[in-house]
């Protein structure tokens, strides 16, 4: 189960064989020990008990060399988060109907939190904003950049004349997004598909009649 | 400060002066005193560090009297979280006018998230909620209460002809408080007037076009 903490399946490159000493090699192979770490430590005891000696222990590392790096375990976290979201979840949808693409994000939504990794991540950071301000500003910047690499299919219905010109496209997501995470945080369910297919009605319903600009 | 945590502020009531040794009386203190220590350990500690001992010790009462009465830490946050949802937050808006009815709707749901008792309590079990099922439940039932409390709101604007027959009241609701909560647990952010009168607007829309059904 260990395995689908792991960042990344191919860690056993050359780079990382025995005998291979590149301090690039080395500095890339910390990080993602330290990385690693930090997401099956969080998946163990939660992001409160999460802290720098316990990541470094696992990581088989130094904890200056962490320090050094990533200042804190709050530095650490935001870079885990950032990686995850990084990584390609799905290509974006473009099938030339605002409706139709808000849908098949709505799906690609649930599947990041269903995700062991990024869902995880989110979820604790979750859980943790409520009370911790650094949890906050880490959530939000991994939220803002989700919205970012989004936005685009609200820009294209726009392009397209399909919406008005003054239509906010980080609205219309938002909108979309919003009880897409109502359902898994606060009644905590997932959604179904005649849930999320309403959602992007109702998304595009309030986005064509002016609402969201 | 503390004052602000207390479950009734009228607590020196005749019933509770020195003296006074009627077995109700004394039950029904306990149960107040029980309840306003559970309050002030969850502000204090959080969730996960809540426990049965100290709740008995703030309130002096024997650890006993507590599992008699409530079984353990988690039937006294329900009791708490019920009793705090109880309390009458603000006459149910009837304008006859659904989207006006919701904006106000919304501006009590803000009220309800600032306020130091049910505001906190709901934050603390939110938090909680994302990895123990037992606060999950509990959550789930004081949501689920608000929802029945406010879903005449809908049910009128039915009655009045003011949306189709078939629309599911409890879904208007949540329609609202859907990016209500996105806000305030996802983005940290305060919904403004603007906001609120939107997510009005954009409930109504939906319901008036069948979308809620």
């Amino acid at each position: 189960m260990q395995a689908e903490f792991h960042l990344h399946s191919e860690s056993a490159t050359p780079e990382g064989a025995p005998g291979t000493h590149r301090p690039g090699g080395r500095t890339a192979r910390n990080r993602e020990a330290v990385l690693d770490a930090a997401l099956a430590t969080l998946a163990e005891v939660g992001y409160a008990d999460t802290c720098v000696q316990d990541i470094a222990t696992r990581a088989g590392v130094a904890p200056s060399t962490i320090y050094r790096r990533w200042g804190n375990r709050d530095g650490i976290i935001l870079d885990l988060a950032l990686t995850l979201v990084a990584e390609p979840v799905a290509a974006l949808p473009d099938t030339g109907d605002l409706e139709t693409d808000l849908a098949a994000l709505a799906h690609a939504i649930v599947e990041v939190m269903q995700s062991p990794r990024i869902g995880l991540v989110q979820s604790i950071l979750f859980a943790a904003a409520v009370q911790t301000p650094t949890a906050r500003q880490t959530l939000n910047t991994i939220i803002t950049r989700r919205v970012e690499d989004t936005k685009g299919i609200a820009e294209r219905a726009v392009a397209r004349g399909e919406l008005p010109a003054d239509t906010d496209p980080a609205r219309v997501i938002n909108t979309l997004a919003a009880p897409i995470y109502h359902r898994w945080f606060i009644t905590g369910e997932t959604p179904d598909t005649d849930d999320l297919t309403r959602f992007a009605k109702v998304a595009t319903l309030a986005a064509r009649h002016g609402l969201l600009s």
